[in-house]
């Protein structure tokens, strides 16, 4: 086998010719890739299934009846499906419930604001907390304002730029504010653009630092208690939040699969996660992506098209609050993560694909590549270095090569942990594209001859 | 003065140096014109005194507390500004008051819909009513399926065309449904885009149909319940509704004047209306308006440019839900009517500024259109036919030329009448090219030495 897959890679990657090999290879498979193409294409039956699913059952929050009702039904789904092995895996999630909750502006006028309480926020005490708002534009304002904020709510008005840039606040901003001693914290939603719409996501607290409810306002409310603020005037505001978190309760990690016929042990593993927030229909976080793995495999089983390895589809539960899901099924399944030989993850949103993000050996990465040329035909062959998922995450962490379907993401955190977060937002063509470039990705590493190389070896 | 008028309409009229002609008498005011563009262009303080009003104050919905305090606000900044003849003249309007409200669907899953109950509703019985939801696409479906609504919630999914089309399922929805026996009606929010962005507004009953609870939901579920229904699930959701209309309370129309130095008698109204809905800041709608035409007013002033005629800023109250300001000016001036040279509404949101739509004779309008020309600098000159403003109506309808401030509406309805209307959506600068585009035509037609033509005179 070592020496096969050495041989395989020296094929590769002999260059001048180098270009010309890979589409040498890759060329076999054109004329399955388009077939599988047109087949996705020319299709509504997913696109209705996934309307279906986030009409039918509504969000999909951890520990919520709706998420094991959604559960069941893909089960049977996939049963009637014919897809092979279905099953629930069970897993443990946390169950945060949010409760009734209000921000009440008192001053400088009375108004009720909207607001989302942030995931595994505390609650206030039964009758709120009323105080005044101290505006900061970063943690280091923060800290240089330090004792302004004591008994004080901190807002975070920090603009959007990047998520991975102004997520902090909503993840620990309610820890630096308790070290500064405020007694709650709120922060600017995390998006580019809002219609007065509130986004909520998870956050968390910090041993030994007190624990505040922690909640998140528009950008329009954020923006005006800045401006308040600005022009010297007092804002004073009524928090009320009746957050918990409860016991663990049981959930599963839906898997089904069209095992291989020549290597049946060999796994490429495609998904999305079924648990969503608890507003909006989780309709492109995840139940696209988790209908458009599904029907991938769907597909190529209505075609006839058994690959030599086995596809696996993987729909995890609990990514939004806990990612229990990720954890459990690394943990169940430990002793084949050596034979998992890639695992892709849709969690962007099935909005137009351009290709996947990869994260794996300089060896895998031009196999990939490779393959994305049978894509270009739709525009969704650009592999891109970097990327995977986070659910794949723990899988990628012991070795096991990872890519994100890469897509559109321009208006994704418009409607990112939202009530905005509808099927009307998804289109059914851009839906069957993304289907179509999970199907011959998975189909074509499922298929191909050699296994895609898991790492460079000593010398390769 | 009919002579000298006709002689200046034939002078405008000549043919075929006409636009020559246009050019000459319009040159003269150019020089000044500039200098007011200048000014506003320079200036950030309107722009702040719009953002201290509709933070200060918040929404000011007609009947309400904020609207006074905001009311009384304006009178005393004006007077500060020097403004003269600065008065609140009394109007008595309705008092819509909303109420609790909530609208939760119950199957085919369980979860609170945003809402916004819609002016002039009344309320659910205390307990809520619940019913099954029936969809239709327009009024014709609704008879057509009159025999199916009996009983039922019925839902207009009217998708948004223009403003004018849609509307009428909002104002008009539930007169039609409790014709069909319905129970309570709901109508898809009229708007073209959204982010889970429920729009309220005003609507009406009719004599000797029964008065059924009206409100609006959004977009998103309106479509949602649209799928499931054409899916074939059943749709049952308990709306309650606390909104009640209680007896008619004091407000007032804020005036003030720049007085005419030689013609004090004949006067150029402009203005917006001073109320809001109860939602959002009403910064577009119409803060926005009133704030711009208050500052092109006090702009002249403050540049010592006192023209013939007396120009008034007039801020009409319940422009939202009763127009009881627009008739109460009307009706306490009615005496001044004749004198009412012109009257310009600011009330599309003060986006960046394309022109005037203008209402009167087509002799006015070849006036105006020249004084346009002066605006080109800023890309503001376009005066076309056809405009005017609900305020000003009930002055067009005696006779008084009309217009209303053109701007870029491309996106004022993802706002309008939502918690969306804030001020952040407004860009300081497109402010400013609206104040310097009302300043050079108010200031003009109040300046120049024959009086704008109310209609031509026969045989002229």
């Amino acid at each position: 086998m070592r020496i096969v897959l050495t041989a395989f890679l020296l094929f590769l990657l002999s260059a001048p010719a180098l270009r010309a090999q890979e589409a040498g290879w890759v060329e076999a498979y054109r004329g399955v890739a388009d077939r599988i193409i047109d087949a996705a294409l020319d299709d509504s039956a997913a696109f209705d299934r996934l309307a279906y699913l986030v009409d039918t059952f509504g969000p999909r929050f951890s520990g919520t009846q709706n998420l094991e009702d959604a559960i069941d039904w893909v089960l049977a789904e996939m049963a009637a499906d014919g897809l092979e092995n279905v099953r629930g895996e069970p897993v443990m999630v946390p169950r945060w419930v949010r409760g009734r909750e209000s921000l009440t502006l008192l001053a400088p006028h009375e108004r009720e604001l909207q607001m989302l309480g942030l995931g595994g926020s505390v609650a206030t005490p039964p009758e709120g907390i009323e105080a005044e708002v101290l505006v900061v534009g970063s943690f280091d304002e923060l800290r240089a304002r330090a004792a302004e904020a004591a008994g004080k709510i901190v807002l975070y008005n920090v603009p959007f730029t990047t998520y991975g840039e102004t997520v902090r606040y909503r993840t620990t901003g309610a820890v630096e504010a308790a070290r500064a001693g405020a007694v709650a914290s709120l922060v600017r939603s995390v998006g580019p653009f809002s219609l007065y719409t509130p986004h909520t996501g998870n956050s968390r607290y910090e041993e030994g630092v007190p624990e505040i409810p922690h909640a998140a306002v528009t950008v329009e409310d954020a923006m005006m208690m800045q401006r308040m603020q600005d022009r010297g005037q007092a804002i004073r505001v009524r928090l009320y939040m009746e957050a918990r978190t409860l016991d663990d309760v049981p959930s599963r990690n839906v898997v089904a699969e069209l095992v291989g016929r020549e290597r049946p042990e060999e796994i490429v593993v495609l998904g999305g996660h079924i648990d969503s927030w608890d507003v909006g229909q989780g309709a492109m976080d995840d139940a696209g992506g988790c209908v458009a793995a599904w029907e991938a495999v769907r597909l190529l089983k209505a075609l006839g098209l058994r690959p030599r390895r086995t596809l696996r589809v993987v729909l995890w539960t609990n990514e939004e609050n806990g990612l229990r899901g990720a954890l459990a099924y690394r943990d169940a399944h430990l002793e084949e993560i050596e034979n998992h030989v890639l695992a892709i993850e849709s969690d962007a949103g099935v909005f137009k694909p351009t290709g996947f993000g990869f994260g794996g050996s300089d060896a895998a990465y031009e196999v990939v590549r490779a393959i994305g040329r049978l894509l270009e035909r739709i525009e969704a062959g650009a592999v891109t270095r970097g990327g995977g998922g986070a659910d794949i995450g723990p899988l990628m962490r012991l070795g096991v090569p990872g890519m994100g379907l890469s897509v559109d993401g321009s208006k994704y955190f418009w409607y990112h942990h939202t009530n905005a977060d509808t099927l009307d937002k998804l289109d059914p063509h851009e839906f069957n594209l993304a289907v179509a470039t999970l199907a011959v990705m998975a189909y074509v590493v499922a298929e191909m001859p050699e296994r895609l190389p898991r790492e460079v070896p000593p010398g390769g």
